[in-house]
């Protein structure tokens, strides 16, 4: 592909992903296309469907959450800051909005299903060697697993209820903290 | 009262409280006299308006949460214990569904204002007190207050998204106690 049309590509991506979180499965292709600032024939030249327009989404996703995962495994900064980076990082990804969506997918409308158990596969692996290395830093407690660590991140950092959002402001990066140290040893 | 009239009245305003959690406040008033297991003649008979209902529910609330935050403040069993038992009471009513019911409501369409005002502050000095008397215990650390503890918990317990739901089980209590230990002075 050529570099304009590689930058298109990853301009509707990217946009996509984000109309995704806020709108849900249904968003529109329209909507993407602006927000990527290209015309609607340029996406279908692209993504001819819209679940090959999800499906670029999900590997986009996974590409994120797999470096985000490396770069703390790989790293050589002290472990506790590399963590708090991670979990941060992850957090910023608004993955609770973006499972919903998910859910919003009826049977046949989103990647195929055998992209989505490999997607889920790959990352989960990741978060039980982060979670394992993170706990021979004295960073977490036995019997946390990195099913346990994600799942609680998520719920920790998802978008507030609106109901919530006049209380919580800088409230989010405070509970994340206060969630981590929970996940110490005594 | 007749004793019978206030036990309708009382199974009303639970009904009405549970409808809300779930439906919002456009929940129909016929459903709720059909779950108190009572006509609608006698919803209206105690509630002319919807405004009388939410009011009742919002005053039902906070009697509840008073008693759960007085039941903390003046036991004697151990700090730890009453702790995570009010913690665990507080996560039970589902206060983040009604916080989310209540801001579906338009103008007028709720209790009066300053009755809403009211019951917060009666709240909020009863959750500062129990988060003094939990610190002096060596349950929480400096620096976090009764509205940080208060929102941090309603976050951290709040209903999981459905996609989340499969994931989560059993993790809603655990995260619960993740959340209090790390609440506590390093």
């Amino acid at each position: 592909m050529r570099s304009d049309a590689l930058a298109n590509r990853r301009d509707l991506v990217s946009a996509a992903s984000g109309l995704l979180a806020e709108q849900g499965a249904g968003m529109s292709l329209r909507a993407v296309a602006q927000a990527a600032g290209v015309g609607v024939g340029t996406l279908y030249r692209h993504f001819p469907s819209r679940v090959d327009l999800l499906t670029a989404v999900l590997e986009d996703v996974v590409e994120r959450l797999t470096a985000h995962l490396e770069r703390f495994i790989e790293g050589d900064e002290p472990a506790a800051e590399r963590w708090l980076r991670l979990s941060r990082a992850l957090a910023d990804e608004e993955l609770a909005n973006l499972l919903a969506a998910r859910d919003s997918l009826g049977p046949d409308e989103g990647p195929p299903p055998e992209r989505m158990a490999e997607a889920e596969r790959v990352i989960m692996a990741l978060t039980d060697r982060a979670v394992d290395l993170a706990r021979r830093d004295g960073l977490v407690a036995d019997g946390v697993g990195g099913h346990d660590w994600f799942t609680g991140l998520l719920i920790v950092t998802r978008p507030p209820l609106p109901a919530l959002e006049a209380y919580v402001s800088e409230q989010r990066d405070w509970l994340l903290r206060v969630y981590l140290r929970g996940l110490r040893p005594d």
